[in-house]
């Protein structure tokens, strides 16, 4: 396929990013459509607590609102869908740590109704819920169940990417609605806490549950001197184990943060004991920053992949999962 | 020695309770002078959150004052020895559960500035620092065991009653300053999740620890038809097992309390799923209410326990204890 082909190609598709951490503004968003995303699951709270992750929210929403040319709020899979009409950017709200709901069951709606799609259950380390990749796993508490059947109920998605190996299976088994790695990579290609191995991609995938790949290079075998390539062979490894329609995009993008927000996310609660050091943050080349994403769409094709997967990889998946976890309300 | 003998030497002893959590009012205070303590540790958070526990501190601060003629609040052994002077009891201010904490270290010598002289890590279940006694215990967390060097740094007693059997064995080996159960009983007499083994008893007294006494009839083998003579049993068996020397009282009294306060108290987090159901709450014949608390003296001596030994397990225990975790300043 030649080059306009494929741009033609990545214009006309849904492109879904399942996971962005980069820093809020209105540059993030215009790089956003530069990079032809339909949407993407934005992170707007770690280890705040209750209020100040609606303090966030509030935030986000503003900025939101000032750039209403480029991008939009997502609550639905038909927001998404109708983000890709008007050629804008669907901003979807996700957690990547329960703390947020401190010890309150009835913070889950709330969070719901403030548009929240999308809540990793534990980040790194031990929570009400269970426990992250970071330290040993006790697995999924009593309270974590009861969690994980409020999110069922409201149709909050479970992300499980920084989630500890036991509090995952037992979260896979426990819900009741599909359930993702959002952004990961194969402990096949390299060893890393972080990494999920073949055995666990598996274990998600036999239960129905879906894996969005990152490309976050301290993850990959050959850390910054990755390219895309190696990005899209961490993609066709999960896709041989998972099948192509339980895969997808996660990226991590982190740009336009600085190593005050590395510091923050590496240490337990923000600022308690360090629990790893990522090094050098640069993502692989080709990929470097969310407006080459068009590159990800020409490799995966240039690899051999047919527009068919390519549009399922791409975005399509991640549609279907949402719509089943959310409904059609 | 007859009644009225046994009766001067409860009044010339020290006498301490390790764990009451009554309800709190004037009412409880005229109470333990009836009864002759000294001083006692009374709970002021189990389930609460930072703030909600500062208000519960300053209730009762306000309540202490104006009962001034009655109690004194406690911060040192010697304010525990002026009270047993001045004929007032001396309150210690206690937490059932770390959760007050939150996720903040800083919050830890906060508490102890605020008074805060003992605080149980977990309470049945699962929180920042460990697990509770009522489900599947994973262990002590990272973020636990950075509690755990605070809480010695600032000199506060680490109290594992209602903590899991595995996140206990790791505090007591963490923690560089001794460490107690302030109210249990033996499994030995009564298979129960809140009962500590032969093992568990000799493990903490072998790291220097301390196990105060309750006579909680539900964690009894008789239930409520127990009498105080069961509850010297417990005493007794447990001394066997520790020595004269770490053993002591941990009444658990709950006077006052109505059956919303024990609704609150056996849910997860004061308000989800149920964890136990306690049944009618009735304490031992012979110690029904603080005011009885003469005849422990006199049960234990009329048992054959020398007068030396009774002092030590009705107060003085106590004392050494709480002087090597808070020191002397």
């Amino acid at each position: 396929m030649a080059l306009n082909n494929t741009t033609a190609f990545h214009d006309e598709i849904v492109v879904v990013d399942g996971l962005i951490i980069a820093k809020w503004d209105r540059e993030l968003f215009v790089d956003m459509r530069k990079g032809g995303l339909t949407a993407a699951n934005c992170t707007v709270s770690v280890w705040e607590g209750f209020q100040s992750t609606v303090n966030n929210i509030i935030d986000v929403n503003q900025l939101i609102a000032e750039s209403s040319e480029l991008v939009r709020p997502v609550r639905t899979v038909d927001d998404i869908r109708a983000a890709k009409k008007e050629g804008r950017t669907g901003i979807i709200l996700g957690f990547q740590n329960a703390h947020a709901f401190e010890d309150q069951l009835g913070y889950i709606e709330i969070f719901k109704q403030l548009g929240i799609g999308v809540v990793q259950l534990c980040y790194n380390t031990q929570n009400l819920v269970g426990t992250g990749c970071y330290e040993r796993d006790g697995g999924l508490s009593g309270f974590g169940r009861e969690v994980i059947a409020e999110m069922n109920r409201v149709g909050m998605l479970c992300d499980l990417s920084h989630v500890g190996a036991v509090t995952s299976r037992e979260i896979i088994e426990e819900s009741s609605k599909r359930v993702c790695y959002s952004h990961c990579l194969p402990y096949g290609l390299k060893a890393h806490p972080r990494n999920k191995t073949d055995e666990e991609l598996k274990f998600i995938a036999d239960h129905g549950g879906f894996v969005g790949v990152t490309m976050f290079t301290p993850f990959l075998a050959k850390g910054t001197q990755a390219t895309i390539d190696d990005y899209a062979e961490g993609i066709e490894y999960i896709m041989n184990i998972v099948g192509e329609d339980s895969v997808g995009i996660g990226t991590d993008f982190t740009q336009g943060q600085d190593q005050a927000f590395f510091e923050w996310l590496t240490h337990d609660k923000g600022y308690a004991r360090e629990l790893t050091q990522f090094g050098e943050i640069v993502n692989p080349e080709g990929i470097r920053t969310i407006g080459e994403f068009p590159n990800l769409t020409e490799t995966l094709l240039r690899r051999g992949h047919s527009e068919d997967r390519v549009r399922k990889i791409m975005g399509e998946n991640w549609l279907q999962l949402l719509g089943d976890v959310w409904g059609t309300a």
